[in-house]
């Protein structure tokens, strides 16, 4: 083994933190548990862990959290934290879609940073309320669009910015599964059945929950805004009431142009999230499911396969490594690199007193963008195609 | 080395061929002539290979085709070809775009048949009027769509048909090359010349250069007809006058749903073409740069690598196959089984004095369907995206 | 996301940890650590982090472990963590290998359980001493032939074992590197240098670092022993004191074939540890840069690729995975699968007693295994190949 | 499509071509005659396509050989075309390996120029016996090594002899296969019939049969001779006269080291060729399945892919290459290039009368040296892997 250049360990100063959602039978309660445990920087003591209280209280016990810290909702999580000496400098919300906004509302509202799932809201009022308290309480705040902790995507981004590309012409970016290709749903899976359900999913299905990560990622790689859109959103399983499969032509700044696909019912796609941008000067292409490569070509000459933590790869993808090349790091260290960015942000906050919500954590730009891309695309759909503004 | 079931090689009777077009400086025609001789159906016997008169002949000669059958134009060799005894049977037309229509028209009238590239004429009228000729005068008429001749891309329609995807929901199909990322026309290049040049490639750069490909691929495999699309064109590279790249949503009969993206503008991409089909059942993805494989993922199941003769691979690919599993074929064996087929079509109909003009080689419906989605994608475009129904 | 088959989390009576080495400039230590909080089973409270005592002291600290605790030396530690009511009950050891022996009799003999860097030891004499102060203490030993934590090599391993491919015939297993290609070691790289020297590495170079691994794996996948092997050492870089590339020929029980390369001197390769397994009846194939995918041809049918966590894999994978397929795992989940068996073997010997060093997690067998192999390997290609009895 | 630089086509002056073996029921010879025909350079004329007299004759007669030149056995045949004006000029040897010296001899003794298949003959007695005929009568002679005839391959070959690799330190190579897997031969299945039958095969099976083609490539591209060798052949499927599995390490000249992998029980395999060579420089990496890639690693550098016409591709290359990048050519070209290289040297003969038996295609030399491999492995074989010089 060979390099030495892996993130710091820094032990000291812990932050405090709680959890929102993320008990018995959730999956992605535990990812953000190991993602805030990897490089050291959270410990977690508090946590409100499911919507039932006595199922919330048992998870939260069974977890480790002590059980005077162990609550029946989140509404006296933070009543109570926010009155002790020791309460949790940051929450982590990994509810259901429709409990993003109020809960992050009642911890923006009573001064604690936040880090949320995606997507931010089921509305872009909702939107835009927790905008004004994130503003007014002046916390920080954190939006799991996880991807965009991928060493490689950092390096691609970095790419686009440093010019090596040129200027970009076109985005193309897609993210299909096939895990909803039959009515789940109606299994009893749960998984499965708050994501169809619009009461808590919120107005898109696949749109909601997959199209918004692809559609974060071709503006956190291409550094190019999405002017307006096309959409054709289809569900094609019977009875299914949200979405489940999403196509989309975008226009981006500056001309360029770009589709983007999702879909939960194209059989042998796990979490197939693919983007490919291209420039005057040059192409991409990244894949979730390799994360380690990120291909690039040079126009006029051979295509380069560019590895994390190899030769290629420059200081954004360095900053977000803890290994040597040739061995993998996967999802869950890209989702820690999200707690530790937010760790950074925090702790600078703490000593300076200032606000720096800056790159490469999503922060609530992301989020707010995420929700006027589900709103855009379900009703240029309802539009038969036409060509929505965001 | 294992299996047997290479192709037949049939010599007798080997099929009196000419050529229109071809000559020295072009590309396509050293691909049609290789692909005659493949399987030694046909023999190469006469040829007006340039527009230049000299050009032509000389051509011709340099070829080892006879000095008394090396026409100066098309139409002097129409003329004779057409009143000597052993006149060649069929023509194969391999001039820029704007030619296709009257030099097939002629040999059509001629009573001769034809092997006609893509795409079949620059304007639906046309087509129409060739569709007219040609039914009066019976003749045999294939479009080369030669990407229909992968053995793999055989074996893919076959699982299609044979229900083992049910019903199709999604076909993702797309045709990325970087070499016009500049302006290539502007240097002399003859290929990019022509056809960035509207007076002889007709209304669509890119889109009739390679979108047609991916369009006749889409329909090939998913036995389904496009209803309508939405179409985006644009031409990146300054003073281009046609569009170098491509996007388009699809709405296919059986309410499917897919895209198509074709671009001469993406650095990194040689000729890759690609395709992807799911239904109900399961998914397919197919590569052009990579033919001898197929992607096969029946849903629930782990994905399956089939290989052109190997153990996977049915009757469909056999028939167009030539040697064993793992010996790898190439695009001259695919183009080569285009002419194979049409050959087996016009020994039947020497014999059979009837017209079976059946797939699977691309014919005259797969000629007239490529030219309308030229025209529609032009006119959807020129809408700002109106759904056009083709 | 989908299954929700993850690895519990089991936050209670977390383990008592120390570490030996993996201070400043380390690169494994920060590895072990991290393997350790994954699953939140263990809690770091004592180290001796460097040979240099006062580095040693600094290192602790540096990382959080509290300064009582932060020992000059190994030998105060084992002292003093032994006299004490809370003391450790296991120990990492991360130094370079030739202080592998001395750290883990001293801690074997104060009782307490062991985690070690591989090779075991720097010879089979050594080996065997710790062997039997292992048997006579009752400790727990593991020695972290990380790769076979990952969950597709647990399930190449089950689908072996299950009869799957038959009677074993053929095993091909390579581990090459580049990173030595020049001669680092004279630069001050610190990796580079003990593991170039024969003080600190031993007698094997890239036998001992990477070849071990490689053979252990062999043995993990197949569930064969080496019976016999030749061996081809070899040193490309001009004063360099170890093997920089290793070939040999090995022959298996039940008359299994196989070969085993491993090199630091091969350009374009970071840590391309592959191997593949040909039985009667299939063959597997799994490589270490793309972990979580395992190819699998059951002869006469087509190549499937099974995924973690997908459709094709079983408990074996299972028991070894946190998320869902498609979203990749990588070298620090496999590694801290490592640590949480441990951490299951050391839960049921406090609770029963009774010493289960059972597999999968690799143990002491696989250790003195090793050194048998790096010896078998120099001696052979001292012999000019000559096949030696393992 | 971009580029024009497709071999020429030269159809005057075919040159006359004749066939022994390759009747029905074989394989190899259809492919040399796709190959002979593939530029057009030759003229199949004459053949004596199988051993029986009456299946000799309607074998030929099938393809389309007149009638009076379709021999019963190979010495009437060379009897005859030696004494007309118009016989063959080339024949192409296709039979079984044992009668490649009984056949090649016939036609070098009457002065004809010869194409033979590998092994050049089953002893190396009687391949230098064929050599010293070969001088004597000064014919031209190629054995068809046909992977030495690969576009990138020559890349490969092109870039180890500019030096862009430095001095080449290690070569691995491997062809496995599968199709043996099971006794196949005891079905009716003639390929392998012949394959594993001594009398018919020579004393070599799958070292014979695929071990001397990677043997060859290595040679081919490393540009270094084999010194030494130590081998361990194995039978696994009962009742097998032949070996079906290889293994072989391998000294060069220059002290570069090797191994060598050859299998055709390693379920998965189709035509697996496979080669790596490492230099002080740079790496390089083929595939025989999937031809149209090169990888080449500059040390220190990103891994690069080559394609076969691709920006990154030399005059090697070049030269053996018929179509755009991006359109994938495959096995059939590359056997193709063997016999339009030869044509260039017939030609070559023709005019100067000079004897230029250069590379790059395969020769006397090659198939020699293959015997001598053969002979070598199966010494060392037997003398328990005692290192044999060649």
């Amino acid at each position: 083994m060979t390099n030495e250049n892996a993130k710091n360990e820094m032990k000291t100063n812990r932050i405090r933190l709680g959890m929102v959602g993320g008990g018995q039978g959730a999956f992605i309660g535990a990812v953000h548990r190991i993602a805030a445990r990897m490089d050291d920087r959270y410990q977690l003591l508090a946590g409100a862990l499911a919507s039932e209280p006595q199922r919330a209280v048992d998870s939260a016990i069974e977890i480790g959290i002590d059980a005077a810290r162990a609550y029946p909702d989140y509404q006296k999580m933070v009543d109570h934290e926010s009155n002790i000496d020791d309460g949790i400098e940051v929450v982590s919300i990994v509810t259901p879609n429709h409990m993003h906004f109020p809960v992050a509302r009642a911890f923006v509202d009573a001064g604690i940073h936040v880090i949320c799932d995606k997507p931010l809201a089921t509305s872009s009022k909702d939107a835009a309320a927790l905008q004004s308290a994130v503003k007014k309480k002046g916390v920080l705040f954190a939006v799991t669009y996880n991807y965009s902790g991928y060493p490689m995507v950092r390096q691609a981004r970095e790419m686009v910015r440093s010019g090596e590309l040129g200027r970009i012409r076109v985005v193309q970016v897609e993210y299909p599964q096939d895990w909803l290709s039959t009515a789940l749903e109606e299994t009893g899976q749960k998984q499965a059945a708050w994501r169809t359900d619009p009461v808590q999913a919120g107005p898109g299905g696949c749109v909601g929950d997959i199209g918004t990560h692809a559609f974060q990622l071709a503006g956190f790689i291409s550094n190019l805004e999405v002017k307006s859109l096309s959409a054709d959103l289809y569900s094609f399983v019977e009875d299914r009431k949200l979405d489940d499969n999403v196509q989309v032509m975008l226009r981006f700044e500056n001309n360029a142009r770009g589709m983007l696909w999702a879909s939960q019912v194209a059989p042998g796609n796990e979490n197939a999230l693919r983007i490919r941008v291209y420039g005057e000067k040059g192409g991409l292409e990244w894949s979730q499911e390799d994360p380690n490569y990120l291909w690039f070509t040079p126009l006029g000459h051979p295509r380069q396969l560019i590895t994390r933590a190899g030769s290629g790869a420059g200081e954004a993808a360095a900053g977000a490594t803890r290994i040597p090349a040739g061995h993998p790091e996967g999802y869950l260290e890209g989702f820690a690199n999200i707690y530790s960015d937010f760790a950074d942000a925090v702790s600078a906050h703490k000593s300076t007193k200032k606000l720096i919500e800056s790159r490469p954590y999503p922060g609530l730009a992301d989020g707010i963008s995420g929700v006027k891309f589900i709103e855009a695309t379900i009703k240029s759909s309802r539009q038969n195609g036409k060509w929505i503004r965001l």
